[in-house]
Protein backbone atom coordinates (compact mmCIF):
# COMPACT_ATOMS: atom_id res chain seq x y z
CA UNK A 1 0.00 0.00 0.00
CA UNK A 2 2.79 2.15 1.18
CA UNK A 3 4.53 1.44 -2.68
CA UNK A 4 1.81 1.95 -4.04
CA UNK A 5 0.96 5.33 -2.90
CA UNK A 6 4.81 6.55 -3.77
CA UNK A 7 4.26 5.40 -7.01
CA UNK A 8 3.65 8.63 -9.17
CA UNK A 9 -0.60 8.07 -10.46
CA UNK A 10 -0.83 4.59 -9.49
CA UNK A 11 -3.54 4.63 -6.83
CA UNK A 12 -7.13 6.08 -8.04
CA UNK A 13 -8.55 5.60 -4.89
CA UNK A 14 -8.44 3.47 -0.99
CA UNK A 15 -10.88 2.09 0.76
CA UNK A 16 -9.50 1.28 4.17
CA UNK A 17 -11.35 0.62 7.68
CA UNK A 18 -10.74 3.19 10.33
CA UNK A 19 -8.48 0.73 12.35
CA UNK A 20 -5.96 0.28 9.85
CA UNK A 21 -6.20 4.70 9.18
CA UNK A 22 -5.39 4.95 13.28
CA UNK A 23 -2.62 2.10 13.39
CA UNK A 24 -0.61 3.57 10.58
CA UNK A 25 -1.89 7.29 10.25
CA UNK A 26 1.41 7.49 7.68
CA UNK A 27 -0.75 6.04 5.34
CA UNK A 28 -3.86 8.22 4.87
CA UNK A 29 -1.35 11.20 5.33
CA UNK A 30 0.59 9.80 2.26
CA UNK A 31 -2.97 9.13 0.34
CA UNK A 32 -3.54 12.82 0.89
CA UNK A 33 -0.31 13.95 -0.17
CA UNK A 34 -0.75 11.93 -3.65
CA UNK A 35 -4.32 13.89 -4.23
CA UNK A 36 -5.81 9.66 -3.85
CA UNK A 37 -9.40 9.56 -1.98
CA UNK A 38 -8.85 7.43 1.29
CA UNK A 39 -12.36 6.08 1.65
CA UNK A 40 -12.97 4.78 4.96
CA UNK A 41 -15.44 1.87 4.96
CA UNK A 42 -16.31 -1.03 7.80
CA UNK A 43 -14.65 -4.24 7.68
CA UNK A 44 -16.74 -5.95 5.35
CA UNK A 45 -16.56 -3.49 2.82
CA UNK A 46 -12.59 -4.23 2.54
CA UNK A 47 -13.86 -7.94 3.01
CA UNK A 48 -15.90 -8.09 -0.24
CA UNK A 49 -13.51 -6.01 -2.37
CA UNK A 50 -10.83 -8.57 -1.34
CA UNK A 51 -9.83 -11.64 -2.44
CA UNK A 52 -7.97 -12.99 0.08
CA UNK A 53 -9.35 -15.22 2.79
CA UNK A 54 -7.72 -12.42 5.81
CA UNK A 55 -7.98 -9.10 4.47
CA UNK A 56 -5.61 -6.54 6.21
CA UNK A 57 -8.19 -3.61 6.20
CA UNK A 58 -7.07 -1.58 3.68
CA UNK A 59 -7.15 -1.95 -1.02
CA UNK A 60 -6.01 0.13 -3.39
CA UNK A 61 -7.40 0.36 -6.63
CA UNK A 62 -4.65 1.25 -8.92
CA UNK A 63 -4.11 1.50 -12.59
CA UNK A 64 -1.42 -0.57 -14.08
CA UNK A 65 1.21 1.19 -15.25
CA UNK A 66 2.07 0.70 -18.99
CA UNK A 67 5.51 -0.87 -18.86
CA UNK A 68 6.90 -1.03 -22.60
CA UNK A 69 9.62 -3.89 -23.34
CA UNK A 70 11.83 -1.26 -24.15
CA UNK A 71 11.48 0.16 -20.41
CA UNK A 72 12.72 -2.94 -18.62
CA UNK A 73 15.16 -3.43 -20.64
CA UNK A 74 16.98 0.19 -21.48
CA UNK A 75 19.97 1.15 -23.09
CA UNK A 76 22.83 0.94 -20.01
CA UNK A 77 20.55 -1.58 -17.96
CA UNK A 78 23.23 -3.58 -15.96
CA UNK A 79 20.68 -6.40 -14.52
CA UNK A 80 17.76 -7.77 -16.00
CA UNK A 81 14.99 -10.45 -15.11
CA UNK A 82 13.36 -12.63 -18.03
CA UNK A 83 10.53 -14.69 -17.09
CA UNK A 84 9.99 -17.79 -19.37
CA UNK A 85 6.53 -19.44 -18.88
CA UNK A 86 6.76 -18.52 -15.57
CA UNK A 87 3.11 -19.49 -14.18
CA UNK A 88 2.70 -19.29 -10.60
CA UNK A 89 1.94 -15.62 -9.16
CA UNK A 90 3.46 -15.89 -6.29
CA UNK A 91 6.79 -17.22 -7.82
CA UNK A 92 6.60 -14.69 -10.04
CA UNK A 93 6.12 -11.96 -7.73
CA UNK A 94 8.56 -13.52 -5.16
CA UNK A 95 11.36 -13.18 -8.36
CA UNK A 96 10.10 -9.22 -9.33
CA UNK A 97 10.92 -8.77 -5.23
CA UNK A 98 14.22 -10.52 -5.40
CA UNK A 99 15.11 -8.51 -8.67
CA UNK A 100 14.60 -5.46 -7.18
CA UNK A 101 16.91 -6.08 -3.91
CA UNK A 102 19.44 -7.36 -6.28
CA UNK A 103 19.20 -3.59 -7.80
CA UNK A 104 18.21 -5.09 -11.68
CA UNK A 105 17.06 -2.66 -14.01
CA UNK A 106 14.00 -4.36 -15.27
CA UNK A 107 11.83 -7.31 -15.05
CA UNK A 108 10.26 -9.01 -18.13
CA UNK A 109 7.49 -11.61 -18.16
CA UNK A 110 7.45 -12.77 -21.61
CA UNK A 111 4.47 -14.29 -23.61
CA UNK A 112 3.27 -17.25 -21.59
CA UNK A 113 4.14 -16.18 -17.99
CA UNK A 114 1.11 -15.16 -15.56
CA UNK A 115 0.22 -11.75 -15.32
CA UNK A 116 2.26 -9.32 -12.99
CA UNK A 117 -0.88 -7.68 -11.65
CA UNK A 118 -1.97 -10.92 -10.80
CA UNK A 119 -3.39 -10.34 -7.36
CA UNK A 120 -0.94 -13.18 -5.93
CA UNK A 121 1.74 -11.73 -7.85
CA UNK A 122 1.14 -7.97 -6.39
CA UNK A 123 1.03 -9.04 -3.23
CA UNK A 124 4.22 -11.70 -3.60
CA UNK A 125 6.00 -8.57 -4.68
CA UNK A 126 5.82 -6.47 -1.94
CA UNK A 127 5.75 -3.32 -3.35
CA UNK A 128 8.62 -4.49 -5.93
CA UNK A 129 5.75 -3.70 -9.25
CA UNK A 130 6.28 -0.44 -8.42
CA UNK A 131 9.83 -0.15 -7.72
CA UNK A 132 11.29 -0.98 -11.22
CA UNK A 133 10.05 -1.43 -14.60
CA UNK A 134 7.89 -4.67 -14.91
CA UNK A 135 7.02 -5.63 -18.74
CA UNK A 136 4.62 -7.71 -20.18
CA UNK A 137 6.53 -9.25 -22.71
CA UNK A 138 6.38 -10.92 -26.37
CA UNK A 139 7.74 -14.25 -27.08
CA UNK A 140 10.51 -15.02 -24.96
CA UNK A 141 13.23 -15.60 -28.11
CA UNK A 142 11.99 -11.97 -28.75
CA UNK A 143 12.95 -10.71 -25.61
CA UNK A 144 16.47 -12.74 -25.47
CA UNK A 145 16.82 -10.82 -28.92
CA UNK A 146 16.00 -7.59 -27.19
CA UNK A 147 18.54 -8.20 -24.37
CA UNK A 148 21.61 -9.15 -26.55
CA UNK A 149 20.70 -6.13 -28.74
CA UNK A 150 20.93 -4.01 -25.45
CA UNK A 151 23.96 -5.12 -24.89
CA UNK A 152 23.10 -7.86 -22.20
CA UNK A 153 25.34 -11.01 -21.59
CA UNK A 154 22.32 -13.46 -21.20
CA UNK A 155 22.39 -16.66 -18.81
CA UNK A 156 19.96 -18.95 -18.70
CA UNK A 157 19.41 -20.70 -15.66
CA UNK A 158 19.17 -24.40 -16.12
CA UNK A 159 19.54 -27.44 -13.32
CA UNK A 160 20.91 -29.75 -15.63
CA UNK A 161 23.65 -27.19 -17.07
CA UNK A 162 27.09 -28.58 -17.30
CA UNK A 163 28.35 -25.18 -16.36
CA UNK A 164 27.99 -24.22 -12.97
CA UNK A 165 27.27 -21.02 -11.25
CA UNK A 166 30.35 -21.21 -9.62
CA UNK A 167 32.52 -21.27 -12.09
CA UNK A 168 32.04 -18.19 -13.84
CA UNK A 169 34.56 -15.86 -12.43
CA UNK A 170 33.40 -12.34 -10.75
CA UNK A 171 34.60 -10.74 -14.17
CA UNK A 172 32.28 -12.91 -16.51
CA UNK A 173 29.45 -11.93 -13.78
CA UNK A 174 29.78 -8.37 -13.45
CA UNK A 175 29.01 -7.39 -17.11
CA UNK A 176 25.80 -6.43 -17.94
CA UNK A 177 23.66 -9.45 -17.43
CA UNK A 178 20.03 -10.60 -18.40
CA UNK A 179 19.38 -13.40 -16.17
CA UNK A 180 16.73 -16.19 -18.29
CA UNK A 181 14.40 -18.33 -16.11
CA UNK A 182 12.01 -21.08 -17.52
CA UNK A 183 8.63 -22.51 -15.88
CA UNK A 184 8.52 -23.73 -12.46
CA UNK A 185 7.88 -27.45 -13.24
CA UNK A 186 9.67 -27.59 -17.21
CA UNK A 187 12.76 -25.22 -17.01
CA UNK A 188 13.86 -23.80 -20.54
CA UNK A 189 12.94 -25.16 -23.82
CA UNK A 190 15.85 -25.94 -25.82
CA UNK A 191 15.33 -23.34 -28.17
CA UNK A 192 15.60 -20.70 -25.48
CA UNK A 193 18.48 -22.12 -23.43
CA UNK A 194 20.47 -22.24 -27.41
CA UNK A 195 19.60 -18.37 -27.46
CA UNK A 196 21.40 -17.50 -24.29
CA UNK A 197 25.27 -16.64 -24.16
CA UNK A 198 25.81 -19.49 -21.89
CA UNK A 199 23.28 -21.86 -20.12
CA UNK A 200 24.43 -21.92 -15.92
CA UNK A 201 23.30 -24.22 -13.12
CA UNK A 202 22.71 -23.36 -9.59
CA UNK A 203 25.42 -25.80 -7.63
CA UNK A 204 23.51 -28.89 -5.44
CA UNK A 205 26.08 -29.63 -2.96
CA UNK A 206 23.69 -31.70 -1.02
CA UNK A 207 21.06 -34.45 -2.01
CA UNK A 208 18.05 -32.03 -3.50
CA UNK A 209 17.05 -32.31 -7.11
CA UNK A 210 16.63 -28.92 -7.61
CA UNK A 211 16.07 -25.63 -6.00
CA UNK A 212 12.69 -23.60 -6.70
CA UNK A 213 12.26 -20.98 -8.61
CA UNK A 214 12.16 -18.31 -6.45
CA UNK A 215 15.23 -19.73 -4.63
CA UNK A 216 17.24 -20.25 -7.54
CA UNK A 217 16.57 -16.81 -9.12
CA UNK A 218 17.79 -15.27 -5.83
CA UNK A 219 21.11 -16.88 -6.24
CA UNK A 220 21.91 -16.34 -9.47
CA UNK A 221 20.54 -12.52 -9.36
CA UNK A 222 22.60 -11.83 -6.28
CA UNK A 223 26.05 -13.46 -7.57
CA UNK A 224 25.36 -10.97 -10.23
CA UNK A 225 24.70 -8.45 -7.90
CA UNK A 226 28.00 -9.21 -5.77
CA UNK A 227 30.43 -9.27 -8.79
CA UNK A 228 28.49 -5.90 -9.71
CA UNK A 229 29.11 -3.92 -6.76
CA UNK A 230 31.75 -5.40 -5.06
CA UNK A 231 33.55 -6.90 -7.78
CA UNK A 232 34.39 -10.29 -5.98
CA UNK B 1 6.71 -39.55 -2.64
CA UNK B 2 10.35 -41.15 -4.52
CA UNK B 3 12.11 -39.34 -1.25
CA UNK B 4 9.85 -41.03 0.96
CA UNK B 5 10.17 -44.44 -0.16
CA UNK B 6 14.37 -44.35 -0.74
CA UNK B 7 14.53 -43.10 3.11
CA UNK B 8 14.56 -46.63 5.08
CA UNK B 9 11.71 -47.16 7.45
CA UNK B 10 9.65 -44.01 6.74
CA UNK B 11 6.82 -44.91 4.66
CA UNK B 12 4.17 -47.77 5.85
CA UNK B 13 1.91 -47.93 3.80
CA UNK B 14 1.04 -45.87 -0.09
CA UNK B 15 -2.14 -45.34 -1.76
CA UNK B 16 -2.71 -44.61 -5.08
CA UNK B 17 -5.13 -44.78 -8.44
CA UNK B 18 -4.06 -47.05 -11.17
CA UNK B 19 -3.01 -44.10 -13.24
CA UNK B 20 0.00 -43.17 -10.71
CA UNK B 21 1.18 -46.48 -11.25
CA UNK B 22 0.82 -46.53 -14.90
CA UNK B 23 2.48 -43.03 -15.05
CA UNK B 24 5.04 -44.04 -12.97
CA UNK B 25 6.01 -47.82 -12.83
CA UNK B 26 9.15 -46.67 -10.96
CA UNK B 27 7.32 -46.05 -7.98
CA UNK B 28 5.38 -49.28 -6.91
CA UNK B 29 8.64 -51.16 -8.01
CA UNK B 30 10.44 -49.09 -4.88
CA UNK B 31 7.50 -49.70 -2.64
CA UNK B 32 7.78 -53.34 -3.35
CA UNK B 33 11.61 -53.23 -3.06
CA UNK B 34 11.23 -51.65 0.63
CA UNK B 35 8.50 -53.78 1.68
CA UNK B 36 5.98 -51.19 1.69
CA UNK B 37 2.29 -52.34 1.02
CA UNK B 38 1.25 -50.29 -2.68
CA UNK B 39 -2.28 -50.45 -2.35
CA UNK B 40 -4.46 -49.31 -5.40
CA UNK B 41 -7.58 -47.35 -4.51
CA UNK B 42 -9.97 -44.91 -6.80
CA UNK B 43 -8.97 -41.18 -6.74
CA UNK B 44 -11.94 -40.35 -4.52
CA UNK B 45 -10.23 -42.62 -1.68
CA UNK B 46 -6.97 -40.71 -2.30
CA UNK B 47 -9.05 -37.31 -2.43
CA UNK B 48 -10.50 -37.87 0.97
CA UNK B 49 -7.23 -38.83 2.32
CA UNK B 50 -4.97 -35.85 0.90
CA UNK B 51 -5.55 -32.39 2.19
CA UNK B 52 -4.53 -30.85 -1.08
CA UNK B 53 -6.83 -29.08 -3.31
CA UNK B 54 -5.57 -30.84 -6.49
CA UNK B 55 -4.40 -34.28 -5.26
CA UNK B 56 -2.05 -36.10 -7.35
CA UNK B 57 -3.36 -39.38 -7.02
CA UNK B 58 -0.93 -41.30 -4.62
CA UNK B 59 -0.55 -40.70 -0.62
CA UNK B 60 2.01 -42.43 1.39
CA UNK B 61 1.38 -43.11 5.58
CA UNK B 62 5.05 -42.74 6.82
CA UNK B 63 6.38 -42.23 10.24
CA UNK B 64 7.84 -38.80 11.64
CA UNK B 65 11.38 -39.88 12.11
CA UNK B 66 12.61 -38.72 15.31
CA UNK B 67 15.58 -36.33 14.93
CA UNK B 68 17.53 -35.43 17.91
CA UNK B 69 19.26 -31.74 17.97
CA UNK B 70 22.22 -34.03 18.35
CA UNK B 71 21.33 -35.86 15.23
CA UNK B 72 21.06 -32.17 13.34
CA UNK B 73 24.43 -30.49 15.11
CA UNK B 74 26.96 -33.17 14.73
CA UNK B 75 30.42 -32.87 15.45
CA UNK B 76 32.19 -31.77 12.27
CA UNK B 77 29.16 -30.75 10.84
CA UNK B 78 30.30 -27.45 8.23
CA UNK B 79 26.65 -25.64 7.37
CA UNK B 80 23.54 -26.03 9.48
CA UNK B 81 20.21 -23.68 9.29
CA UNK B 82 18.40 -22.98 12.41
CA UNK B 83 15.10 -21.50 11.82
CA UNK B 84 13.73 -19.22 15.28
CA UNK B 85 10.15 -18.75 15.71
CA UNK B 86 9.46 -19.40 11.59
CA UNK B 87 5.68 -19.99 11.92
CA UNK B 88 4.63 -20.68 7.94
CA UNK B 89 5.12 -23.85 6.70
CA UNK B 90 6.05 -23.34 2.66
CA UNK B 91 8.81 -21.25 4.58
CA UNK B 92 9.94 -23.64 6.45
CA UNK B 93 9.56 -26.34 3.71
CA UNK B 94 11.32 -24.18 1.19
CA UNK B 95 14.22 -23.39 3.54
CA UNK B 96 14.55 -26.76 4.02
CA UNK B 97 15.14 -27.80 0.31
CA UNK B 98 17.84 -24.96 0.08
CA UNK B 99 19.61 -26.34 2.78
CA UNK B 100 19.77 -29.38 1.40
CA UNK B 101 21.01 -28.14 -2.09
CA UNK B 102 23.40 -26.02 -0.34
CA UNK B 103 24.82 -29.18 1.26
CA UNK B 104 23.86 -28.41 5.24
CA UNK B 105 24.31 -30.80 7.48
CA UNK B 106 21.04 -30.47 9.52
CA UNK B 107 18.18 -28.34 10.03
CA UNK B 108 16.80 -27.03 13.71
CA UNK B 109 13.20 -26.05 13.92
CA UNK B 110 13.87 -24.13 17.34
CA UNK B 111 10.86 -24.32 19.89
CA UNK B 112 8.32 -21.65 18.85
CA UNK B 113 8.54 -22.44 15.24
CA UNK B 114 6.29 -24.77 12.61
CA UNK B 115 6.61 -28.56 13.07
CA UNK B 116 8.21 -29.94 9.70
CA UNK B 117 5.75 -32.76 9.51
CA UNK B 118 3.28 -30.03 8.51
CA UNK B 119 1.92 -31.11 5.29
CA UNK B 120 2.50 -28.13 3.91
CA UNK B 121 5.98 -27.97 5.17
CA UNK B 122 6.67 -31.46 3.94
CA UNK B 123 5.43 -30.43 0.66
CA UNK B 124 7.37 -27.12 0.01
CA UNK B 125 10.83 -29.14 1.16
CA UNK B 126 9.85 -31.27 -1.58
CA UNK B 127 11.74 -34.68 -0.57
CA UNK B 128 14.84 -32.84 1.45
CA UNK B 129 12.95 -33.55 4.68
CA UNK B 130 13.83 -37.36 4.10
CA UNK B 131 17.25 -36.38 2.90
CA UNK B 132 18.92 -34.50 6.00
CA UNK B 133 18.31 -34.45 9.75
CA UNK B 134 15.55 -31.80 10.57
CA UNK B 135 15.08 -31.48 14.08
CA UNK B 136 12.50 -30.02 15.98
CA UNK B 137 15.12 -27.68 18.59
CA UNK B 138 14.27 -26.40 21.93
CA UNK B 139 14.28 -22.61 22.93
CA UNK B 140 16.23 -20.95 19.69
CA UNK B 141 19.22 -19.60 22.48
CA UNK B 142 19.81 -23.14 23.42
CA UNK B 143 20.44 -24.21 19.94
CA UNK B 144 22.72 -21.47 19.46
CA UNK B 145 24.69 -22.86 22.35
CA UNK B 146 24.60 -26.48 21.14
CA UNK B 147 26.00 -24.80 17.78
CA UNK B 148 28.56 -23.04 19.12
CA UNK B 149 29.26 -25.93 21.16
CA UNK B 150 30.27 -28.21 17.88
CA UNK B 151 32.70 -25.77 17.34
CA UNK B 152 30.06 -23.46 14.10
CA UNK B 153 30.49 -20.17 14.11
CA UNK B 154 26.49 -18.75 14.19
CA UNK B 155 26.04 -16.23 12.24
CA UNK B 156 22.48 -14.22 12.38
CA UNK B 157 20.68 -13.29 8.98
CA UNK B 158 18.90 -9.64 9.77
CA UNK B 159 18.23 -7.33 7.04
CA UNK B 160 18.89 -4.06 9.54
CA UNK B 161 22.25 -5.50 10.26
CA UNK B 162 25.20 -3.26 9.94
CA UNK B 163 28.13 -5.94 8.39
CA UNK B 164 26.39 -7.11 5.19
CA UNK B 165 27.00 -10.46 3.58
CA UNK B 166 29.39 -9.17 0.95
CA UNK B 167 31.62 -7.92 3.78
CA UNK B 168 32.64 -11.63 4.73
CA UNK B 169 35.11 -12.54 3.02
CA UNK B 170 35.76 -15.89 1.60
CA UNK B 171 37.62 -16.61 4.58
CA UNK B 172 35.26 -15.94 7.44
CA UNK B 173 32.50 -18.02 5.18
CA UNK B 174 34.37 -20.96 4.79
CA UNK B 175 34.40 -22.11 8.07
CA UNK B 176 31.65 -24.22 9.70
CA UNK B 177 28.94 -22.31 10.14
CA UNK B 178 24.83 -21.97 11.17
CA UNK B 179 22.76 -19.60 10.13
CA UNK B 180 20.54 -18.53 12.14
CA UNK B 181 17.04 -16.99 10.61
CA UNK B 182 14.08 -15.42 12.39
CA UNK B 183 10.28 -15.08 11.97
CA UNK B 184 9.05 -13.80 8.73
CA UNK B 185 7.15 -10.57 10.24
CA UNK B 186 9.37 -9.90 13.32
CA UNK B 187 12.98 -11.22 12.31
CA UNK B 188 15.14 -11.92 15.33
CA UNK B 189 14.67 -10.42 18.71
CA UNK B 190 17.90 -9.34 20.20
CA UNK B 191 18.83 -11.55 23.05
CA UNK B 192 18.96 -14.12 19.58
CA UNK B 193 20.61 -11.55 17.70
CA UNK B 194 23.34 -10.71 20.85
CA UNK B 195 24.04 -14.52 20.58
CA UNK B 196 25.41 -14.93 17.45
CA UNK B 197 29.35 -14.18 16.33
CA UNK B 198 28.12 -11.99 13.56
CA UNK B 199 24.52 -10.25 12.69
CA UNK B 200 24.67 -10.07 8.95
CA UNK B 201 22.29 -8.56 6.93
CA UNK B 202 22.05 -9.76 2.50
CA UNK B 203 22.66 -5.92 0.77
CA UNK B 204 19.36 -4.46 -0.59
CA UNK B 205 20.83 -3.10 -4.02
CA UNK B 206 17.50 -1.44 -5.36
CA UNK B 207 14.41 -0.18 -3.18
CA UNK B 208 12.81 -3.29 -1.97
CA UNK B 209 12.10 -3.16 1.90
CA UNK B 210 13.66 -6.92 2.16
CA UNK B 211 13.78 -10.02 1.14
CA UNK B 212 11.51 -13.12 1.92
CA UNK B 213 13.04 -15.10 4.01
CA UNK B 214 13.27 -18.61 1.87
CA UNK B 215 15.58 -16.17 -0.92
CA UNK B 216 17.90 -14.42 1.86
CA UNK B 217 18.78 -17.71 3.31
CA UNK B 218 19.23 -18.92 -0.10
CA UNK B 219 21.83 -16.21 -0.82
CA UNK B 220 22.98 -16.70 2.99
CA UNK B 221 23.51 -20.15 2.58
CA UNK B 222 24.38 -20.53 -0.96
CA UNK B 223 27.51 -17.95 0.15
CA UNK B 224 28.34 -20.44 2.85
CA UNK B 225 28.16 -23.39 0.31
CA UNK B 226 30.26 -21.51 -2.50
CA UNK B 227 33.01 -20.40 0.15
CA UNK B 228 33.54 -24.03 1.51
CA UNK B 229 33.05 -26.00 -1.95
CA UNK B 230 34.97 -23.66 -4.20
CA UNK B 231 36.95 -21.25 -2.00
CA UNK B 232 36.73 -18.09 -3.28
Amino acid sequence: MREALAAPGVAVEVFATDEVGNRHPELPAAATAAGVPWLRCSGAVVEHLSDTVTPQGVVAVCRMPQVALADAIRPGARLVTILAHVRDPGNAGTVIRVSDAAGADGVVLSHGSVDAYNAKCVRASAGSLFHLPVAAGPDPAAVVVAARAAGLLVLAADGAADTRLDDLDSGTLAVPTAWLFGNEAWGLPSQLRALADEVVAVPIYGRAESLNLSTAAAVCLYASARAQHVGG
